[in-house]
């Protein structure tokens, strides 16, 4: 493994809970909803999150940790996608219902301020 | 309110972030495939959990507080049902494949031991 190459768990080491744990915040909801909507490979300087920069590069640590995205480094920035294919395989569904309710939906972003 | 009813949201309150995380516990998504796959009403003493009866009873708060369950008494026994309607109408799609995929997987009990 490339000294800058970051950690991911396997296929089989994803599982529901932690997916579901790392969709429930609404940042990180908005962060998958905006990967899911917008290029499939983003740098994290895309994003206009309402936190720092430092929360969010924790958001997106948990997102990747849980399976939820896959990163790696290009040049000096971040890329970040969906791992759709993984999470479509072993949890049929989740993601997709999630990503559209998120979108639709009062996302719990007045209850749970980042 | 009666001086045993129990808080619950109303459904205009209930949000995606806080459902995902009531659901975002092994022993959670155990009791709510229990729920959804046993009686519609069951008393919290018949599931049969790997957990003390506090911690049962706290991850029946959650998922009451999150809007994932309704719960009343019965003479002494605290009932709990699924708001199946309440959700679906909220977040098409969200809880369904949810159970479907922790009746079929890894829902992290390994990785998040109660």
């Amino acid at each position: 493994m490339s000294p800058r190459a970051l950690p991911h768990p396997a296929t089989d080491e994803i599982t529901l809970a932690a997916v579901l744990h790392a969709l429930s915040d609404p940042v990180r909801l908005r962060i998958a909803t905006m990967l899911a909507d917008g290029h499939g490979d983003m740098a994290c300087i895309a994003f206009d999150l309402p936190v720092t920069k430092s929360t969010t590069t924790h958001h997106f640590r948990v997102l990747r940790e849980a399976g939820v995205i896959a990163q790696h480094y290009q040049g000096t920035s971040k890329m970040s996608t969906l791992r759709r294919e993984d999470l479509e395989a072993l949890f049929p569904g989740v993601l997709t219902s999630v990503l559209n309710a998120a979108r639709g939906a009062q996302t719990g972003e007045a209850a749970h301020p980042a």
